[in-house]
Protein backbone atom coordinates (compact mmCIF):
# COMPACT_ATOMS: atom_id res chain seq x y z
CA UNK A 1 0.00 0.00 0.00
CA UNK A 2 0.93 3.84 -0.49
CA UNK A 3 2.60 5.68 2.13
CA UNK A 4 0.29 8.54 3.10
CA UNK A 5 2.44 11.95 2.36
CA UNK A 6 2.38 13.99 5.77
CA UNK A 7 0.60 16.37 3.67
CA UNK A 8 -3.05 17.72 5.03
CA UNK A 9 -5.88 17.80 2.82
CA UNK A 10 -8.40 20.92 2.55
CA UNK A 11 -11.42 19.57 2.22
CA UNK A 12 -13.08 22.36 0.14
CA UNK A 13 -9.83 22.49 -2.73
CA UNK A 14 -10.38 18.72 -2.77
CA UNK A 15 -14.47 19.03 -3.67
CA UNK A 16 -13.61 21.98 -6.49
CA UNK A 17 -11.84 19.05 -8.29
CA UNK A 18 -14.82 16.80 -7.96
CA UNK A 19 -17.34 18.11 -10.72
CA UNK A 20 -19.09 14.67 -11.43
CA UNK A 21 -22.03 12.93 -8.96
CA UNK A 22 -21.52 9.05 -7.07
CA UNK A 23 -17.99 8.74 -8.49
CA UNK A 24 -15.62 8.84 -4.57
CA UNK A 25 -11.97 9.93 -4.92
CA UNK A 26 -9.43 8.73 -2.79
CA UNK A 27 -8.17 11.80 -0.08
CA UNK A 28 -6.42 9.25 2.54
CA UNK A 29 -5.65 5.61 3.45
CA UNK A 30 -5.05 4.35 6.59
CA UNK A 31 -4.84 1.19 8.60
CA UNK A 32 -6.45 -0.50 5.81
CA UNK A 33 -9.15 1.76 5.19
CA UNK A 34 -9.75 4.91 2.75
CA UNK A 35 -11.02 8.29 3.12
CA UNK A 36 -13.28 9.15 -0.18
CA UNK A 37 -14.83 12.05 -1.09
CA UNK A 38 -17.83 12.42 -3.28
CA UNK A 39 -20.36 14.61 -4.36
CA UNK A 40 -24.07 13.17 -4.28
CA UNK A 41 -27.09 14.04 -6.52
CA UNK A 42 -30.17 12.66 -6.99
CA UNK A 43 -30.93 8.98 -6.03
CA UNK A 44 -28.52 6.54 -5.74
CA UNK A 45 -29.32 2.61 -5.84
CA UNK A 46 -30.55 0.29 -3.21
CA UNK A 47 -27.71 -2.09 -2.21
CA UNK A 48 -25.82 -3.30 0.96
CA UNK A 49 -21.97 -4.20 1.80
CA UNK A 50 -21.52 -7.92 2.98
CA UNK A 51 -18.68 -7.20 4.99
CA UNK A 52 -17.93 -3.49 5.01
CA UNK A 53 -19.30 -0.66 7.44
CA UNK A 54 -19.80 2.50 5.97
CA UNK A 55 -19.23 6.04 7.33
CA UNK A 56 -20.74 9.04 5.73
CA UNK A 57 -20.27 12.83 6.78
CA UNK A 58 -21.74 15.74 5.22
CA UNK A 59 -19.15 18.49 4.72
CA UNK A 60 -21.56 20.42 2.76
CA UNK A 61 -25.61 20.34 1.39
CA UNK A 62 -27.33 18.01 2.54
CA UNK A 63 -28.82 13.94 1.75
CA UNK A 64 -31.17 11.57 2.95
CA UNK A 65 -29.72 8.44 4.08
CA UNK A 66 -32.70 6.17 3.19
CA UNK A 67 -33.23 2.59 5.03
CA UNK A 68 -36.01 0.15 4.75
CA UNK A 69 -37.35 1.58 8.03
CA UNK A 70 -36.81 5.24 8.08
CA UNK A 71 -35.19 7.95 6.27
CA UNK A 72 -31.92 9.71 7.99
CA UNK A 73 -31.84 13.45 6.78
CA UNK A 74 -27.84 14.46 7.53
CA UNK A 75 -27.01 18.18 7.34
CA UNK A 76 -23.47 19.24 7.48
CA UNK A 77 -21.93 18.40 10.44
CA UNK A 78 -23.56 15.23 10.51
CA UNK A 79 -22.52 11.54 10.01
CA UNK A 80 -24.15 7.87 10.06
CA UNK A 81 -22.45 4.75 10.23
CA UNK A 82 -24.14 2.04 8.09
CA UNK A 83 -23.17 -1.37 9.05
CA UNK A 84 -22.89 -3.89 6.83
CA UNK A 85 -25.77 -6.30 5.80
CA UNK A 86 -28.12 -2.71 6.21
CA UNK A 87 -29.78 -1.91 2.83
CA UNK A 88 -29.25 2.19 2.35
CA UNK A 89 -30.12 4.09 -0.68
CA UNK A 90 -28.87 8.03 -0.67
CA UNK A 91 -30.60 10.30 -2.03
CA UNK A 92 -29.45 14.09 -2.20
CA UNK A 93 -32.40 16.51 -3.51
CA UNK A 94 -29.99 18.80 -3.62
CA UNK A 95 -25.79 18.85 -4.24
CA UNK A 96 -24.09 17.44 -1.40
CA UNK A 97 -20.38 16.64 -0.48
CA UNK A 98 -19.54 13.74 1.68
CA UNK A 99 -16.84 12.35 3.49
CA UNK A 100 -16.61 8.39 3.95
CA UNK A 101 -14.59 6.16 5.36
CA UNK A 102 -14.18 2.53 4.97
CA UNK A 103 -12.14 -0.08 4.01
CA UNK A 104 -9.95 -0.24 0.94
CA UNK A 105 -12.04 -3.25 -0.54
CA UNK A 106 -15.32 -1.33 -0.17
CA UNK A 107 -17.36 -0.68 -3.91
CA UNK A 108 -19.88 1.78 -3.77
CA UNK A 109 -22.33 0.04 -4.80
CA UNK A 110 -22.12 -3.14 -2.87
CA UNK A 111 -23.79 -6.01 -3.54
CA UNK A 112 -24.55 -4.83 -7.44
CA UNK A 113 -21.39 -5.47 -8.28
CA UNK A 114 -21.96 -4.63 -11.86
CA UNK A 115 -24.35 -1.51 -11.93
CA UNK A 116 -23.86 1.77 -14.13
CA UNK A 117 -22.79 3.29 -11.22
CA UNK A 118 -20.54 0.96 -10.14
CA UNK A 119 -16.96 2.53 -9.51
CA UNK A 120 -13.63 0.71 -8.77
CA UNK A 121 -10.11 1.66 -8.93
CA UNK A 122 -10.25 5.00 -8.14
CA UNK A 123 -8.85 7.75 -8.71
CA UNK A 124 -7.07 10.01 -5.81
CA UNK A 125 -7.12 13.52 -5.50
CA UNK B 1 -17.97 -5.32 19.33
CA UNK B 2 -20.70 -3.42 20.06
CA UNK B 3 -22.82 -3.26 16.75
CA UNK B 4 -23.21 0.48 16.07
CA UNK B 5 -26.72 2.18 16.31
CA UNK B 6 -28.55 3.14 12.67
CA UNK B 7 -28.88 6.88 14.03
CA UNK B 8 -27.02 9.94 12.70
CA UNK B 9 -24.50 11.64 15.13
CA UNK B 10 -24.11 15.76 15.19
CA UNK B 11 -20.89 16.73 16.15
CA UNK B 12 -21.69 20.27 17.34
CA UNK B 13 -24.01 18.19 19.93
CA UNK B 14 -21.48 16.08 20.34
CA UNK B 15 -18.18 18.67 21.37
CA UNK B 16 -21.21 20.86 23.49
CA UNK B 17 -20.92 17.72 26.00
CA UNK B 18 -16.91 17.83 26.31
CA UNK B 19 -15.86 19.86 28.83
CA UNK B 20 -12.24 19.15 29.11
CA UNK B 21 -9.06 18.36 26.82
CA UNK B 22 -7.04 15.63 25.47
CA UNK B 23 -9.87 13.40 26.04
CA UNK B 24 -11.30 11.48 23.39
CA UNK B 25 -14.63 10.02 23.36
CA UNK B 26 -15.98 7.40 20.99
CA UNK B 27 -18.85 8.60 18.69
CA UNK B 28 -19.02 5.47 16.38
CA UNK B 29 -17.35 2.22 15.58
CA UNK B 30 -16.93 1.07 11.97
CA UNK B 31 -14.63 -2.02 10.67
CA UNK B 32 -12.64 -2.48 13.97
CA UNK B 33 -11.94 1.21 13.51
CA UNK B 34 -13.52 4.57 16.11
CA UNK B 35 -14.40 7.42 15.59
CA UNK B 36 -13.24 9.90 18.25
CA UNK B 37 -13.87 13.47 19.06
CA UNK B 38 -11.64 15.45 21.85
CA UNK B 39 -11.40 19.04 22.24
CA UNK B 40 -7.60 20.09 21.99
CA UNK B 41 -5.81 22.81 24.02
CA UNK B 42 -2.43 23.99 24.95
CA UNK B 43 0.46 21.51 23.82
CA UNK B 44 -0.08 17.53 23.73
CA UNK B 45 3.08 14.97 24.38
CA UNK B 46 5.68 14.35 21.93
CA UNK B 47 4.75 10.38 20.79
CA UNK B 48 4.32 7.83 18.02
CA UNK B 49 2.17 4.43 17.48
CA UNK B 50 3.85 1.81 16.69
CA UNK B 51 1.62 0.38 14.85
CA UNK B 52 -1.91 2.41 13.60
CA UNK B 53 -1.74 5.44 11.64
CA UNK B 54 -4.09 8.56 12.77
CA UNK B 55 -6.35 10.98 11.13
CA UNK B 56 -7.21 13.93 12.25
CA UNK B 57 -9.67 16.63 11.07
CA UNK B 58 -11.00 20.06 12.65
CA UNK B 59 -14.01 20.91 13.31
CA UNK B 60 -13.83 24.37 14.71
CA UNK B 61 -10.81 26.13 16.19
CA UNK B 62 -7.85 25.34 15.07
CA UNK B 63 -4.25 23.45 15.81
CA UNK B 64 -0.50 23.13 14.85
CA UNK B 65 0.72 19.45 14.32
CA UNK B 66 4.09 19.82 15.05
CA UNK B 67 6.44 16.83 13.18
CA UNK B 68 9.74 16.52 13.47
CA UNK B 69 10.52 18.41 10.49
CA UNK B 70 7.50 21.26 10.16
CA UNK B 71 4.32 22.55 11.76
CA UNK B 72 1.58 21.65 10.08
CA UNK B 73 -1.27 23.70 10.83
CA UNK B 74 -4.92 22.66 10.66
CA UNK B 75 -7.99 24.25 10.16
CA UNK B 76 -11.68 23.30 9.93
CA UNK B 77 -12.39 21.50 7.23
CA UNK B 78 -8.92 20.43 7.13
CA UNK B 79 -7.15 16.77 7.58
CA UNK B 80 -3.79 15.43 8.45
CA UNK B 81 -2.77 11.60 8.59
CA UNK B 82 -0.35 10.53 10.55
CA UNK B 83 1.49 7.47 9.83
CA UNK B 84 2.34 4.75 12.27
CA UNK B 85 5.99 5.46 13.67
CA UNK B 86 6.06 9.14 12.69
CA UNK B 87 6.37 11.06 15.96
CA UNK B 88 4.05 13.91 16.75
CA UNK B 89 2.84 16.78 18.89
CA UNK B 90 -0.55 18.28 18.64
CA UNK B 91 -0.45 21.93 19.96
CA UNK B 92 -3.66 23.68 20.15
CA UNK B 93 -3.12 27.23 20.77
CA UNK B 94 -7.19 27.95 21.09
CA UNK B 95 -9.59 25.67 21.96
CA UNK B 96 -10.17 22.87 19.21
CA UNK B 97 -12.88 20.50 18.36
CA UNK B 98 -10.97 17.31 16.33
CA UNK B 99 -12.79 14.21 14.74
CA UNK B 100 -10.16 11.17 14.90
CA UNK B 101 -10.28 8.02 13.42
CA UNK B 102 -8.20 5.17 14.30
CA UNK B 103 -8.30 1.67 15.44
CA UNK B 104 -10.12 0.59 18.17
CA UNK B 105 -6.62 -0.13 19.64
CA UNK B 106 -5.05 3.27 19.83
CA UNK B 107 -4.24 4.76 22.48
CA UNK B 108 -4.07 8.59 22.75
CA UNK B 109 -0.13 8.64 24.05
CA UNK B 110 0.86 5.87 22.13
CA UNK B 111 3.91 5.11 23.15
CA UNK B 112 4.15 6.86 26.34
CA UNK B 113 1.85 4.16 27.63
CA UNK B 114 1.41 5.66 31.44
CA UNK B 115 1.89 9.12 30.80
CA UNK B 116 -0.49 11.28 32.69
CA UNK B 117 -2.26 12.74 29.74
CA UNK B 118 -3.11 8.41 29.02
CA UNK B 119 -6.46 7.90 28.66
CA UNK B 120 -7.99 4.18 28.24
CA UNK B 121 -11.75 3.06 28.32
CA UNK B 122 -12.69 5.93 26.71
CA UNK B 123 -16.29 6.90 27.33
CA UNK B 124 -19.00 6.56 24.45
CA UNK B 125 -20.71 9.68 23.88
Amino acid sequence: MEKPALEKVNLAEKFDQINDYWNPRIAGELNGQQVKLAKFQGPFEWHHHEHEDEFFLVVKGQFEMHLRDKVVTLQPGEFLIVPRGVEHRPVANEEAEVLMFEPASTVNTGNLENSERTRKNLERL
